[in-house]
């Protein structure tokens, strides 16, 4: 026998019992004649006491013990003098009467502690040492209860599990495909499964009403900071469903999770429109832990050209030239120094953000307004823009202008990155928002023409249809988006399952009747067989667990990742083949 | 809103109510006035009355439905005068007052019933119709409850669900890989895992303690009969634990399986040795349903050269020549005619099983012996069988002869024949078996080497490691197979966790140690930093589907399965890609 016990797991109630336990050596000190070793499993850690000057052969044993050690010991349970109330087993000590030594280990490359001295390279090359580390191994096991509440919340609401293939048919659309090339079949390709969006939909055609599975999807992407080539998405469809339902059911499915997870209760999440969204946030993704919205100091749209123009005609051409206008409140920044202002200058002037600068206007304590632009705005100006901004004093109002959208997405940048500043971020707290009515169309400039936003079966909301020859932009869909902190953690849609309309989006969408039998006919023929209405949703599981986490990265969150080549530095892969497998599967590298 | 229930919940106790129900025509029945309808889905069936005298409306709409159209109705509940006790809902009816076509539906290129007149072929290449029908979605439903069931167990057993990687790296050792070209990693590829093996020891030595997966596995095999492409595996590893331990909890988890999804207490399995499966069935996977066990007529090699041969000796050369003489004794098939034999001789001739003839011995009801070789051995003789056998009138004892191996091979198969044709093999029961003391190593003829029986990290059996030089071929491993009604669900082992048994055991594979280092390094190297004892199973989840479900084959319990080349004939793949997409993937194909 290994062990009666885990390290985790004895306390005072187990005093004077013999026990066992095996695990890895944390560390060991001699104190002479005395020896404490700190014996280490998942479970927790529990300290051993060897009195070395007894046992010769326990001696001999304890001398030889390095980190990470594999040990099994036998001993007492008994009281310790020198309680450690930090961890479970902190009030008993092992009087160890028997030692046997399972495994030696080499030194590892790094420290096995909280708190590590590895860098990210050595840790990924050594991914089965740094998972030893206890808040590696808590993210997968938050990963883990997680996946086991979300099935238990899905098979009570009558969702089926269902495992859809994983070698499918490669398609021209969207993101690349992984390829398989196949043996049995030369010269032909299976492809691993972007999503399983066709499988999913093909199973309301064939009425199972409410499926799920948690699944493995591939995109073969070049890799930004945070993409893994392989994902894993929490995948859902219904029929004979609304809009409506499947918000409830999703939003009862987080609501279970951070309740069953996090012990947290999370209330009813707000519903904002994508137009509202972009409007006060800049963003279809906003971070609503902090306000902090959007206030345009031009006339929007809807108030049309005769409402109030804040800045407009006073001289200042970078205003007077924008289409756009708009700033930010942040509270209790104007002790920002010249310094910090033009660190945030900077930081909208960076490449990645693009914006030409940063207009401000501090609210001092003392009442008086002061902005960057006093050679144009007077204090009566300054005045409606502070009321515009409800500033107090101690505010600072932090301005951009240009195109709508681009001057939309700079600020949006800017928010967040006050946000960060001003501690207003708290991973801790959790901010769910859905973003409801996406546009159904957005114009591609490279193609110069609409593509569909979410996909081409995404249903138009009913009332927007006849929009769609005259202002095709302006078309809803019924399409959603979960959001938590800023970060998306999935969407979805109500697709379309009538032929009529199909065939009116696949025109909007540019595509030839031939070319839409010749990339989604398959799909096409199912439905001819009596497709019920239906929508879905799918959330990203990697993301929404490293959300949970509080963590920055979904590496974090993965047993073994790949780093931003696609490789797995651990098993050195992906790797070379044999001539003769390449052979056999009739292919050649070119390289 | 499409429903306020389902098709399969409405009964007299909601008489009166109006309801609202969505689902496909089962069938319309014109009566002239009045037509009834039964509308179906998951849930099940529900019988709608539709007056057509009264209603210009529902009388068109009612005319143009067809089979397989989606509906939503509405009306009230009302008690059957015509009660079909054979449903749920059998004892209400709806009487519609208002009905919406969904949607419409080409006529199905087969019946959408229990029994379906479409064969395998159309029913794969429609598969999504095939799934409309009870019996198919039944099994994807037993399915779902199954994998919940495991998870269930083993989380509450302490195991971590972690998902491994599916984009891993090639082996040259075992079966072949399906693998995926890297674009980002030009002239590299990637494999799909064919089990996660490498992956789960490597948690071992990260300390997980207890890992499972249920995951999608790969093999590029030529695919026989009941063999698929991808296919789906409960994957299992412990640390700290020995055989007894691994075997008691997976038999708590198919005890737990039963119990919960098919209502069954299996009790405790039977466990028995490889040696006796092979001497008393010929198989290591016996069927126990059924008795019919092996009776040697040759002395076995424990019983040695001094034991009873009740066959060799009276100069029928076959018996004479043999190195075994085994049977059967198939009570109560003595009236078999001789047509009946000829069959049997027949089918232990066909190629398959290749053996030269069968000998028969009746005991007929009037207590006389008769065999089909009275030529040589006369009554005192066949007295001496029918002890061997234990027959009594009315049994039937076939006979087969030749060298071990091949002969119980033989004999296993025309056990099951006879299981078969004597009904002993009844679907619903359930008669598992534990398989253990696997031998270590199998000859393998065409390399003139050992090979490792499960994998080369088996463990020996610590007191048969000293037979590794003398009899490699008596050592038994730490290894074990769970078998269900002659199947085998799936098996383990112990494995080797000290380094120096396993350079031993490299060394009788006939590994070189640069060799075990090229083809095993990586993992070599992860057992120097400190690796526990550990052992593992893994059981195939689509074949123990199917053995619950009480069917042949597994594709039956797959949503989506491929045909014998490998092919999903529903969605036409694999199939051919772009030139540019080989381009960016640096590939060409050969054929």
């Amino acid at each position: 026998m290994h062990r009666t016990h885990t390290c985790g797991e004895l306390t005072i109630k187990n005093l004077g019992q013999e026990v066992i336990l095996s695990g890895w050596v944390q560390k060991s000190r001699d104190l002479g004649g005395t020896t404490f070793i700190d014996v280490r499993d998942r479970y927790g850690l529990t300290q051993l006491v060897v009195n070395t000057d007894d046992e010769a052969t326990l001696r001999t044993k304890v001398k030889d013990l390095g980190r990470e050690f594999v040990i099994k010991v036998k001993g007492i349970v008994v009281e310790r003098s020198n309680k450690n109330p930090k961890i479970a087993t902190g009030d008993v000590e092992i009087k160890v009467s028997d030692l046997e030594i399972l495994n030696v280990a080499k030194l590892p490359p790094f420290m096995i502690e909280d708190e590590t001295d590895g860098g990210e390279e050595l840790r990924m090359k050594y991914r089965y040492l740094d998972l030893r580390r206890n808040p590696v191994r808590n993210n997968l096991i938050l990963r883990h209860k997680m996946a086991q509440e979300i099935r238990k919340y899905l098979d009570a609401q009558g969702f089926l599990e269902v495992e859809t293939p994983v070698l499918i048919k490669s398609t021209p659309e969207g993101a690349r495909d992984f390829v398989v090339p196949s043996r049995m079949n030369p010269g032909e390709f299976y492809a691993l499964p972007q999503s399983p969006q066709t499988f999913k939909q093909l199973l309301m055609v064939s009425g199972f009403d409410r499926y799920f599975q948690i699944v493995k999807c591939f995109r073969d992407e070049d890799l930004r900071a945070d993409r893994q080539p392989e994902f894993t998405q929490i995948d859902c469809e219904m029929a004979f469903i609304e809009q409506e339902d499947i918000l409830n059911l999703f939003e009862g499915l987080t609501r279970h999770m951070f309740k069953n997870v996090k012990d947290l209760e999370l209330g009813d999440f707000p519903r904002m429109d994508y137009a509202d969204a972009m409007r006060l946030y800049g963003s279809d993704k906003p971070d609503i832990r902090f306000d902090m919205q959007f206030v345009s100091l031009t006339p929007t749209l809807s108030e049309g050209e005769g409402a109030k123009d804040l800045v407009k005609g006073f001289g200042f051409p970078v205003f007077d030239n924008a289409e756009l206008v708009v700033g930010i409140n942040a509270k209790g920044a104007a002790s920002y120094t010249r310094k910090q202002l033009d660190e945030l200058t900077d930081f909208v002037k960076r490449p990645q953000i693009g914006a030409t600068g940063l207009i401000y206007m501090r609210h001092n304590e003392d009442g008086t307004l002061k902005s960057s632009v006093d050679k144009f705005y007077d204090e009566t100006q300054l005045k409606k823009w502070s009321e515009a901004f409800a500033t107090t004093p101690g505010d600072l109002v932090l301005i951009m202008a240009g195109g709508t959208d681009k001057v939309r997405k700079q600020l949006n940048e800017l928010r967040l990155e006050m946000g960060n500043r001003l501690g207003l971020r708290d991973k801790n707290k959790f901010a769910p928002l859905w973003v409801i009515d996406f546009p159904l169309l957005e114009w591609d400039e490279e193609s110069e023409r609409y593509h569909a936003m979410h996909h081409p079966f995404t249903s138009p909301k009913p009332e927007d249809i006849a929009l769609l020859d005259s202002k095709p932009g302006e078309v809803r869909a019924n399409a959603y988006d979960l959001v938590i902190n800023g970060t998306e953690i999935g969407g979805g849609s109500i697709r379309i399952h009538d032929k009529e309309l199909q065939s009116i989006m696949f025109k909007h969408l540019g595509f030839s009747p031939e070319e839409a039998q010749k990339q989604f006919g398959f799909l096409l023929e199912a439905f001819e067989y009596g497709a019920p209405p239906h929508g879905g949703i799918a959330f990203g599981f990697d993301r929404l667990v490293s959300i949970v986490a509080g963590l920055d990265s979904i590496r974090d969150v993965i047993a073994f990742p790949k780093n931003n080549s696609g490789r797995d530095v651990m098993i050195d892969s992906p790797s070379t083949i044999d001539e003769k497998q390449k052979k056999e599967l009739n292919i050649e590298t070119t390289v």
